[in-house]
């Protein structure tokens, strides 16, 4: 099964069936593109928890060390940004970069998860973009003005549950309709279930909540305006403009 | 004025005036130690923004360097405690400390506050006790396991307003009633007015939102079952057991 969350034209907040580009829910059927609703991000995370460093040729093109255990950043509420959103990034930056993820919604509150059991806690996946303002990064221990910054995280339209997508279903992203990131699910470092019990060693998650899994190589510096997508198998397609001012 | 939030015998969450260890809301009076309500922490933030080295004595003992611009890091809402709370520290480490903190209560969504106004966008002030995993926080990049686990920023119980607290209050700890840190807030080394316009400038921040602003030095490892008082003048005391398994 495939979701799309969304703003009707009455302004309730639906959760829809997704088909072939459309959403339904109850008897009432929509054009994702439509300009009738507003998609929004398929949960409203309390946090987003976020992995560096879990693809080896992102962690190459990056010249960082591979990790002996999962990096973990967060990115909070502010961050959260919705399919055909425009994003504007932090001003005066030098290097603003699309990171293509597959994100992890969970499903239920679950704190010291066995990863034998992780996958009972996840509802789905979807498209995150977890935008990097790098000049900050570099600079910052904790990784905030570099990738907490409003609008950091843009995710959705789709949630599919975990039966929709292959084990090595493509990780992409696309700048205005160039390739630049082409990676799999097959190669992460840390598995879902790795992630889900060690984050839960420490934090509770929380229904809605989203692990964004770390991007594979490829990634590369935003011109304000570009249009960015990012594409997951078995997922879809999430588009935002990114305005780099 | 000073407040505290609370659940009441009904289970209903109010928030009453806070005069003399009792809190009223309408009609009723209760005492803030009293068994009949649930002290809760003073907001229900979206986000905790913290701010290391911020206190040069600190900087000091902790061997650190002294920053040019605010060290920020992020706990996310698993991380909040009330008053009376017992939290219980991630299982196997060799250091769980204390640090006392001033916390900045939100008053108002705001993004890009200049300095001159930010006092505006200030609710109050309230008590935060900063919980701190050395072990993983000296091992990791992003101070997640270190820094944002559940329970990691008991706060509350008084939220008071600015014009109760001394720009020079002083900010303390105790840990089973004998004095760990003894700092003042004149000794802060970014002030709250340049916190708010610093944070501001990449993040929005939401009503309830919380900064707390660093911790003077004294900072020391807890055992299991300490109690830990953390007082700052004008505004009040927290207390909490912390369970050190």
């Amino acid at each position: 099964m495939k979701y799309v969350r969304f703003r009707d034209p009455a302004g309730a907040i639906r959760r829809g069936e997704y088909e072939n580009g459309h959403v339904q829910f109850a008897d009432e059927r929509y054009s994702l593109e439509s300009d009738e609703i507003d998609v929004l991000a398929p949960s409203e995370p309390s946090k987003v928890v976020c992995i560096g460093r879990n693809y080896a040729a992102h962690i190459d093109e990056m010249g960082s060390e591979t990790p002996d255990r999962p990096l973990l950043f967060l990115k909070g509420p502010n961050a959260v940004a919705g399919h055909g959103d425009t994003v504007t990034a932090p001003a005066g930056k030098d290097r603003i970069d699309h990171e293509a993820e597959l994100g992890v919604v969970i499903g239920e509150q679950c704190r010291h998860v066995p990863e034998s059991e992780a996958m009972d806690v996840v509802e789905g996946f979807t498209c995150v973009n977890d935008l990097s303002n790098r000049d900050d990064q570099e600079q910052e221990q904790n990784w905030i003005r570099g990738k907490a910054f409003d609008g950091a995280a843009p995710m959705g339209p789709v949630l599919a549950t975990p039966d929709e997508v292959p084990d090595d279903a493509t990780v992409g992203a696309r700048v205005n309709g160039d390739r630049k990131q082409d990676g799999s699910l097959a190669q992460l470092i840390f598995t879902i279930p790795e992630l889900i019990a060690e984050i839960t060693t420490y934090l509770t998650l929380e229904p809605g909540d989203v692990i964004a899994t770390g991007t594979p190589e490829g990634v590369s510096p935003l011109s304000d305006g570009d249009t960015v997508e990012i594409e997951i198998e078995g997922v879809g397609t999430l588009e935002n403009t990114v305005r780099v001012p």
